[in-house]
């Protein structure tokens, strides 16, 4: 962990998403691939409050794949809930790691975490970083 | 229509699909939506089949996007049935339209019936072409 | 169109949704199917206001399933928008019709139109109801 | 692990996944959250392949819920890509965990690993079974 990303590492976004409809699978849960897309909704709200979200890392002539996703079902998303999800930075200096929790915003009761780590790319050769490219890092600060 | 395009026009493409879990919703039917990427996996077959799908179009220069799409759903698709989708073209003058029609597999009673309509715009420019550009017809001959 | 549902037929429901990365596709645009989710998020704005959505429906004993659904696609939905979709009832007496738009939240563009339909039907027996249950008509009043 | 189960341990169900363009995202790969559905098509196979799949389930008296999923990125899938899709049974005494791999089916690179663990509860009650209800274990045999 680079001291330049230090302060952000404390930094937690998050967002309210109102379980839809259509999320629900044939069991009347949100079905589990979902939780994916919620995780990602309160990453653009960290990634842009750094000001580094999808077209800042176009510029910067690099791409940030995602190679790893996890996540821990705690209690099932039901419809008419509306959950809580935070995302914070856990890892910056080899890949970009976020962690996530979901809670039930009425409750605060927990209902899933998780985890997705991103690797940086030269977007042109496809060549995979070692370390975090310093143009993310600095956003950071 | 043009005489180009004729005898492609009678063509009809199919793609099988089993009724995956993930797509049924809260009321154990696929949700209404998802007809619509059902629709696009036998445009995509009669795309293929007259080699002109989604790289062919991107190096042509011009780029089909959806300006229009409908659906009728006649009876719900439900977990465990096997469905046959089938993609036929109905005009390419001025706009590509499909027209679609889902049938149960085992029984042959018609699900869905739908249709989109595609427009061709520049790439470059995002100019709307007028008439359907040349080398889509000459791959429906 | 009975008297008893005149006062609610002018109310409109709205709600802003920020374009998510997930809807994307190949062609940086949102997908033209994902159209359907966010009018949902409309639909179920103005059904729970009146006090009458899928939990009620289920308790009413009857079924909404959608017969009918259309868009027209009239400017792309690009990432770093947010979006205002409104979902106004058109029709209750025979069927439930929704109309929709989505509109540009900066520049107030319209970018998409469209409607569904939905038709009751009697949960136990699956049998179609020719008008529209008074259960839904009473909470339009 | 069972001595009931060890046959069907080295039982693995595979299925091809033409890559459709709906599931591509703005960077023109597979959006990472849909590996899911594609494990999910897999696990499908091979729980209809015992005779145990949803409907059995639910029959059953018991819900087996995910509580777990994960997946490792090797290579992005594109359009135009067909994948092997296979899971196979890793454990079944007190969790059901199943492994998939994703491999592009022309050059038989693997392009990503998963798995996914599963509990069974009772459906009535909501109740966790400690280990994993013999019915299951039988068709396994």
């Amino acid at each position: 962990m680079t001291s330049l990303a230090r302060d952000r590492r404390t930094k937690m976004a998050k967002v309210n998403i109102d379980v839809p409809f259509y999320d629900l699978d044939g069991l009347n849960v949100v079905w589990h691939g979902h939780y994916y897309k919620y995780f990602e909704c309160a990453r653009t709200v960290f990634l842009r409050s750094v000001g580094f979200d999808a077209p800042e890392m176009k510029r910067s002539g690099y791409l940030w794949l995602v190679i790893e996703s996890h996540c821990r079902y705690i209690a099932p998303m039901r419809y008419g809930m509306t959950v809580v999800v935070r995302a914070s930075l856990a890892d910056v200096e080899h890949r970009v790691k976020f962690l996530y929790t979901i809670l039930d915003k009425k409750t605060g009761r927990r209902l899933a975490t998780g985890h997705t780590v991103q690797a940086a790319i030269h977007a042109k050769t496809g060549e995979l970083c070692l370390m975090t490219p310093r143009i993310f890092l600095r956003h950071l600060q």
